[in-house]
Parts: structure tokens; sequence; C-alpha cells
């Protein structure tokens, strides 16, 4: 639980660039949902972000989970008579069923078929498949692979090992001035696919760089852990922060310190910017995404959400009921290359991860901003002359956008309506609301 | 009010033959809010469903109305003076203004003229028409049999009585697991016609059937009564089953165990089905029928409440306000037919007759088994696998809709959603999701 | 503070004419936020309705403003050196800057060019302009004016003085049937401004005549204010009137007399008009004033609040949130003659003004009669035709629009529901409602 030191800070080129040399590092690990693949991959995270490692033992329940055992894999391939590799785990970390138990024999190809993986739609592609609750072996390889495999018998052996020992998971830190926290979590049990997940985890990576450099209102925590089960780990061993003390029965809602998070994952490819509106659908999230995206005059889509996608499954739950959406480009098996040895490195690219970082910087920036003031003068309008807040010179009509974003927030700041309701309410940028709530404050005006 | 006994209980074809029948039983019966021809009725329905008949006597003081005479009608005519019957309620029992007093004149034409009732724009449908209250007589015709009577003379004959007696109506229920109770109310009021409201009849006392075969988890309590007063009888007699004991004078919700209620009528004519809202707009059963008829890809309409129309105008009155729409197939007063002798056996089908029957049960089906749920395990996902719920395969994006509809319904099952919330926000057809929740409550991960 | 009595009540022909008349006879006065011009105006307006007029003095605090000393102006002009008057305040009060203070000087004119306000892209008008809060003094003209003026000295005269004084504003009150307030509102501040807001001021005068002439439910306050300070004024002085004794920090919304209220502006222009909602959007003016322009089938314009624009700006402020809209025509600096000379006699007319005055009659005819009411028999429909409030004749589909009227109210009066409620769920015409209401009211059946 020891935490690594940042180190190897240099900027390459650009952060799209930076990122993209992140992915290319990361892609060839062979990562499940635990084992040494995603230790290596969060010591790489690592020299970029301080990261706090934590080590669950195998055993240990975890809501209505129990951690199971580590797996790792040495080596696994099929093999002819002749001893020659058919297919070959050190090709691809995809060859192998994720969880596979070990095997060692020779069968014939009739035998070996009920363990093969193919996708006969794309007959070059590889498929991406595990098991990680039933007991199981095989392996994964593309059609025209399988098609060339005369009959006969094959030496099939995986050299995997499933034993008692540790789930994997790390967090960051970006402290705030409040302890009120954003959780920004990734998935890092996916092997050699770019997309899902390393392009989200490469820009998770770049946006706590990009947080640590100022002091932001919110603390934001990272949280880089295996789909479902880290999370769900994730969330049994910070049930307090995310809920508060004995909530209620009749109050599910969330009251912990966790007020606001996003999963990132699919942040690489070429399509469109998808959010993913929390359960919630009005979560302070959920607005400021739209905001933003719709601002940004970015084609993009929000939908709905569905209890089926990465780990905001998990904090959407009906018990944390958590605002937290999720950002993605294109979504959850939305692209064919989803799930296959085609989401590779050339499936995404430095310039869609410089977007995607962009959009959760943008979004942040209002988020952090968004709060409700109170008109401390709110009996008709305060005279903003002799404040030096007003154009002296009456009766011309161009009136300024700073001024009528100061004549709104007056007027909306009830205690009810936030900045954000402000932006939306007069059609005004968030900045321009956001710089006249900065002028009242200092006039004294309104007040947090 | 001694319950008759089901019999002739021998299905002919099909249901809608079936009903057909029946219909074709009761269309030369005078109907009117009392008398014979009620009764008469319901010892038809009688032989298909066991009814509770209840005779309430003239003079009842019944909410603010008085249940009046009963009026019975043996004979009326209008003849000429070669004494042939031009007018003869023999032919059909439209011919007599509902509820005439007697008369036996002889009177010239221009004076009879005030009390004849014509269809100028259909000239050979002859009108239906009432006077209940206001003590009245006069005769309904054809325009063009009115057309072809000579002036002269008029034999004028009314064989009627009111008399102190009884209004009578009648219920059949159907038990159910609680004793919560959904209502489907008909009127039985009217002479010869056939989509109004014969169809409604016999849809409702094939619809009782139906749920008879099967224990329900609702009480269904099956009215037959004469329209307005019929209800407000219905109603004075059991205003505590609709409302509960003295409700406080600032809440008039329904809270007694009437929670849900169909009024049924115009059952049988070729237009499309038409709901029309509760005046609530927003009761269970205005959802559960915008659902069915949507999910059912039938053609359809559903309308706003109005304060007019059949007995869902009692039942929605602002003292009861309970959960009551109408189904019809073309809506009051929405056909030409309407209120004519055009309303007659030919207007009405089997098939129109087994279409509306059919929704009636796709949607009793649904709000029988529309419950709030609460996970036991809103924590995060419960493991699903390990429960034989969940594929164990994972990596796989064609994820069955099973699983989909289990995954909603734990993350709503917050005790503020019910299966029809589920069914709607994820799209996926109710019965999947009751299915889901069946066998979520049999592995004990969530309670009713 | 002498109560002005109404004399030259002389009708000339239509109400449009004699408003026309009166901006005529206003036209050429300067007025000013303070000063005899207002004086002199609220003399002419008291001569058609008696009026309270109010003189606050120099330095008083209100809110959070401070009564500005008062401005008055003999004469202004700038003359070339033989004398010529070349800008001559008697031509127009629009020539001298609002609030000038006085100087005496000869200057050449690249120095007088600073003091200068022209609009070069309308040559030939004269903008109006002022600078209340900051020691200013300037002329106004036209650009040609100004491209004429050779180089070389100018005499430059502004006879104005400042000097502690009194702010001057009147109210008119027409008694109501009860205490509850309804105020109009309008700015008496602008020079020779025929739309902005003579119009107005004569809108509101005859309105007031039309009130007077009946006695309506509300109390109808009318007040003439200078813009801005004037109404900020009256807010001081009628704190307590606008939102009741001491009210509790958390409840901003208004609990005194002052229910309802309109700021007219800008109502001669040949536009359409424009109904500007209140910073709550749904107050009951906002539905009343939409319910009657779109009954009228008037083109129009229904507007979304913001605080800028007229006096609603503090009516609407977070800490009074009246329930006051604003009705113009072309809305606040929607027109290029705004503010400027252009504005003159020719861009307003009386039909344009009859218009105005007679959607405000219509709006305050539904706001006056719009009482919710309580069904004294809600269990079931009242027997209607007993009282002889229903057709005898049963059967007919043709039910006439009063009956629907009256079983509409009957059904909707349950205390949550206005008449308006009832009009715009019925469809039914407010009139038609409101007779119903009243016919249900005579015959005991409903309570206000």
């Amino acid at each position: 639980m020891a935490p690594m030191t940042a180190a190897g800070d240099q900027p390459v080129t650009t952060p799209g660039e930076e990122m993209y040399a992140l992915v290319e590092r990361l892609y060839p690990l062979c990562r499940s949902i635990t084992g040494d693949g995603v230790r290596a991959t969060l010591q790489i995270v690592g020299e970029y972000i301080p990261l706090q490692v934590h080590e669950v033992p195998t055993g240990t329940q975890v809501l209505d989970w129990t951690v199971p055992q580590e797996w790792n894999i040495r080596d696994a391939y099929i093999a002819d008579t002749a001893g020659n590799r058919v297919v070959d785990f050190a090709d691809s970390s995809l060859h192998v069923l994720g969880y596979s138990v070990p095997v060692s024999a020779t069968m014939p190809l009739a035998e070996l078929r009920e363990h093969l993986h193919t996708l006969p739609e794309h007959p070059n592609w590889v498929p991406y498949r595990t098991s990680y609750y039933k007991p199981e072996w095989g392996f994964c390889l593309a059609q025209e692979t399988l098609d060339a495999m005369p009959d006969g018998e094959y030496e099939v052996r995986i050299d995997s090992a499933l034993a008692d020992g540790h789930l994997t998971y790390a967090e960051h830190v970006v402290p705030g001035q409040v302890p009120d926290e954003v959780i920004v979590s990734c998935h890092v049990c996916h092997p050699s696919l770019a997309n899902d997940n390393l392009a989200g985890i490469a820009v998770a990576t770049f946006l706590a760089r990009a947080l640590a450099r100022q002091t932001p209102y919110y603390t934001y925590r990272f949280i880089f852990a295996p789909g479902t089960i880290g999370a769900i780990t994730w969330l049994a061993r910070n049930k307090e922060r995310v809920i508060g003390v004995s909530p209620a029965r009749a109050e599910p809602r969330a009251r912990g310190r966790v007020k606001h998070g996003l999963v990132l994952a699919c942040a690489g490819d070429p399509g469109q910017l998808t959010y993913k509106q929390s359960r919630r659908g009005d979560a302070e999230i959920d607005r400021v995404m739209r905001h933003v995206l719709a601002a940004s005059e970015r084609p993009h889509h929000v939908t709905e959400f569905t209890p089926y996608g990465y780990d905001e499954r998990q904090f959407c739950s009906p018990g944390f009921d958590l605002g937290v959406g999720s950002l993605t480009r294109t979504p959850y098996a939305g692209y064919p290359e989803y799930h296959t040895s085609a989401d590779n490195l050339d499936f995404v690219s430095p310039e869609a991860m410089a977007d995607t970082l962009a959009v959760c910087r943008e979004a942040f920036a209002v988020l952090d901003r968004n709060r409700r003031y109170l008109n401390l003068s709110p009996y008709g309008e305060p005279q903003l002359g002799r404040r030096g807040l007003y154009d002296a010179l009456g009766g011309r009509s161009d009136t300024k956008q700073a001024q009528m974003a100061m004549l709104w927030v007056l007027n909306l700041s009830d205690g009810e309506h936030s900045l954000l309701d402000v932006a939306e309410r007069s059609g005004l940028p968030f900045d321009t609301v956001a710089a006249a709530a900065g002028a009242l404050h200092g006039a004294g005006l309104i007040k947090a």
C-alpha cells in the first residue's frame, strides 16, 4: 500500500501524444481482475501521478461479493503435432480466456473446439472472453486461424495459476478546498484493448495531472480498479465516504463526502462523445455535462441511465444512488471492434483522447464553480453604479453581457438557484456568469 | 337480492361469438333506468356469471338524488283511423320515449307532432330519447315514417306504468388474494342499442369469467347498473368501500378498498379502441392502459378526462376522485349511429368484442402484477452468477433481455418504482420484467 | 401630497383618440427622474383621474439607494460665433443629456465633441441619453447637425439646477371588494418619447377610468413613478404592503396585500403585443395574460422574464418576487426608434393604444373573477335537473356548452382549481365558465 512516486513526467509534445504514448506502453500487458498485469499497469500510471495502491486479500467479503483468487499466467499455446504454436499467448494477451484454469493436454481438434472462441462474422479478429466465476479454460482465436487448423491432435497448454492472493486497485487524490469529493473512476482489468479501456486510463491520468496544477474547490479522487469486483471492493471499503454514517432506511440518497462522479471509458475512438446520465438523471453532474457538451457545440449524444455498461452500474445501485455519470466516445458495445483484437492501437488517436480530456476539464471547471449564492440586497436592485459595477451613461440599449450577468446573478441568488441555473436561464456563458458572481461577491453583494 | 346461479354456460365457438350471442339475446328487451327490462337483462347475464341482484326502493335518498318511481311498459302505438299501427313499440323498444307517462287519446297529427322525435338527417333511423325526470310522453320514429303520415286524426296509446317500486342493479365479485378492489362497471339501462351498451355488458361478463379462472391479486367487482342513477346508487351504498371511514376534509383522495376501476361501454363497434383517462390522469389504471395499448401496437386513442360520457362522471366526481377510466371503441357520441336504431346487431361484431376483451385481459394482467419491490441487496449489484441468474461467460455484448430485466428490477426496486415504471424506463416488455421480479423474489433478493 | 381632482373629462370620440390626445399634451414636457417635468405630467394626468402625489425629499434612503438631488432645466443650447443656436433645448427636450450639470462656456468643436451624442447609423435622429448618477453635461443631436458644424469656437450653455428637492410620484386607487391589490405601474421619467412611455401612461390612465366604472373584486393601485429610482422608492415606502410583516428568511414569496401586477410601457407602437412573464413564470397574472392573449387570437408574443427592461426588474427582485409581468407592444429596445427622437407622435397610434387597453381590460376581467370554489356536493354529480340547470330531455348528444361548463366547474371545484384552470382544462371560454360558476353559486352548489 506504499504510494508510488511520480516520475518520468517529461511532456513529449501534446497532451494527446503523451496519452497515446501511455496507451502504447500499457497495451501489451495481460490485465485481468486480479494479478500482476494490474500491478504492472498501476506501476506505469504511477510514473505519471502518485498512486496509493491497495491490495485486498482473496476471500475478503465485499458487499454481496467475495474477492476471488488471484490469477496469473506465464504462457499458453496450442501447438500442432509438429510443435508449431498455432495460437500463442505471447502474440496477444487476448488469446487466452481470462481466468483460464491451467491445462496441459493433447486432444483432437473436435474435442478442443469446445474450448475455442472465434468471431465468424469477423474472421481475422480475435475475441475477448473471460470466465471469472466458473472454472473453465479456453482460447480465443481468429476464425481464419481455426479454419486453417487441420483435424488431428493438438497440444494445449495454459500455464496459469489461480491461488489465494490479492485484488489490486489504486487511488490518486487531488486535494481541494473542501473535503467534498468528486470521484473519477476507470477500469483497469481489460487486457490488450486500446479503447476499452487504456484510453480511459490515459485520460483519467492526464485529467488528474491537470487538476493538480490548481487547487480545485472539490477534492478529486481518481480510482483505477478492475471492473465490477474492483468498484464493488472500493465501495465496500468506502461506504461511509459514499453514504455517510447510518443513513435512515427511508433515505437512500448519498449523504457522504462523495458528491459527484464520472466513469471514464472508451475515451479514444473516432466516434462522437457520449454522456450517459446517472440513475437520477438530474444530478448536478448530469446537468453540468449536458450544459458543457451543448455549449461546446461538439456533436455528441446524451443517453439515459441503464443498469449495464461500466461501473456506473455499481455507483448508481439504489443503495448508493450517486450522482455519477459515464463519459465515453462510442459507448459500451456500440462499435464492431468492441471486445476484439481490432480494438487496437490503430483504433485510438491522440486527437480523440485530447478531445475527451478537454471536455472533462471544461466540465469540472463548471462543476467546481457551480455554487448557490444568496443576494444580500434582495429588495430591489442594489445600486451597482456607485460600486463601479454599472455603466454611468444611461439610455443605451447595448447593455453589456457582463452587466446582464450581474443582474441575473442578483435576481436568481435566492439560495435555490446555482450559477448553472443562472447560465441556463439567462442563456449567458457559464464563465461570464461565474465572473459576475465573483465581482458581486467581491463587492459584498452576495454570499456563498 | 338472491344471487342468481350460473347456467347455460356452453361455449359456442369463440369468445367473440359467445359474446355476440349474448348481445343477440339481450337486444329485444326494453331496458330503462328501472323496471322489468333491467331484471330480465340481469337474469340472462346471470346465466353466465353468478350475480348478486340489489333492489333499491323508490324514494331512497342516494347522495344528492332520489330513486325514482319504477317504469314499466306493456304496449305502445300510433294508429291511423283505419286501426293500422303506424308506429309500434312491438317493432322496437326505441319507439317510445323512455319513461313516457301513460297516454290514451286521439288527436290530429298537428298536435301529435309535439310528441314525436325524428332524425331528419338520417330519415330512416329511429332516435333514442328519454325523459326520466320530467313527466312527458312521446314517440320516436323515422323521419320517413312521419313524412308518410297523412294529416288527420291518430290514436295514440302508451300502456306504461310509473309507480313506486325499485331500482335494480347487480354485482359479481371475483375474489382475489387481497381485499383491495378493482371495479368494472357498465350501464344496463339502454333499450335496443347493440353497441351502447349490450357489447359492454357482454365484454364485462366474459371478462369476469376469464378472471374467475385464476385467483387474481386484486378482488374484481363487476357492477351492472343503470347509468347515472345506478352508479350514484351504488356509490351511495358503497361510500365506505370507496373512500374509507371519515376522510379528513382536506384529503378527498380515495382511501377505501376500491383502488382502480374501468367503465366499459361501446365495446363492439368497428372503430379503434379509445381509453379515456381518469380525472387524475396519472392514476395507475391510466398508466396501465396507456402502456398496454401502446405495447400492443393496436391503433388506438387515449383521451383526457371530461366530466361527461358514462359513469366515470360519478366515479371521478371530486369527492370520490377514483382512479377509474373508461374503455370504449368509438367513444360516446362519436359515431352517427349513436343513440339511434342504427346501433343495431349489424353495427357490432364478434371480432371487435373479442378485441376489446383481449385488451381488458392484458391490462388487468399488468395491473394485477404491478407491485413495488424493495431490493434487499441495494449496495452495488448482488452477485447474480452464484445464484444461477447470470451468464458465466463474460465479455459478450449480446446480453439477454432476461438478465437486463433483472438488473433493471434490482436497480429500481427502491420502494418508489413499480414494475410498470421498470418496464417503461427500461423499454422491456412488462412480462419480461414481471418474470425477472419473480426470479429475484424467488432468490430472496427483493421483497414486495 | 394633496390629491388632485378629476377634471377635463370630456370624451373626444373614441378611447384611442382620447389617449392619443393625452399623449400629445404630455409630449413636449421635459421629464426626468425628478423635477417639474414630472410634476407637470402628473398635473395633466390628474385631470383624468384623481391622483395622490407623493414628494420624497432628496437624501431619503430607499432600499439600497438614496433619493438624488432634484434636477430642473430652463434653457440649453449650442451657439456658433454668430450667436445662431445650432442645437436648442427649446426644439426638443432630448437635446440635453438628462441630469446635465450646468455649464456656460466657449470652447472649440474638438473639445465640445466629447460632450456630444449622436446616432451615426440614423443621421437625422437625436438620441436620448442621461447621466443620473455621474456628474456630467452633454448634448444629444443628429449626426447630420454635427456634420454641418464647422470647426471653430462654440458657446455652450446649460441653464440647469441640481439641488436638494424631491422625487415625485403619484398613485391612483380603484377600491375593490377586498383589500388585496393589483398594481399597475408605468414610468413617467422619459422626456419627449411618445411610445416609451407616454402611450403607457395614457393606457394606464384610461384603464383606471374603466375599472372605476365598476366595483372590481381586487383593489387596483396605479403607480406613476420615475423608472428604477421611482419604483424603488415606492417599494421602500410600501414594503409591508408588498411582503407583509417580517417575512421569515426562508419565505421570500410575497405575503402582503399586493397579489398581482402589471408594468405598462411601449403601449402605442404598431408592433404586436408582447407579454413578458414575471420572474415566477407561473404566477396567476402570467397564466391570465397567456390565456387572454391566446383566446383573443391576436398575434402576440409571450417572453420569459429577464432582470432587465422596465420596473418589473424591481418588483421581481428576489426579496419581493411579486407576480408582476410587463405588457408592451414591441418590447424594450426592440425597435430602431427606441430612445431616439423617432419615437415621436407619428410612431404611436390611437388604434394601437386602444388595442393595448382592450387586452388589459380583458385580462383584468379574467383575473378579477378567477376564484377557487368548493363543490358542496362533491360525491357524484348533484342533480342539476331538479334545480332547473339541466335539459330534461335525455339521449341527445348536442349537450350545450353551458351545461358542460357546469359539469366542469363541479368536477374541478375541489379547492385546488381556479376557474382559469377549469377554462384551460375544459377548453371552454372563461366567460362561459364564470357564468356557470355564477349559476352554481346561485343554486348553493359551490362556495367561494
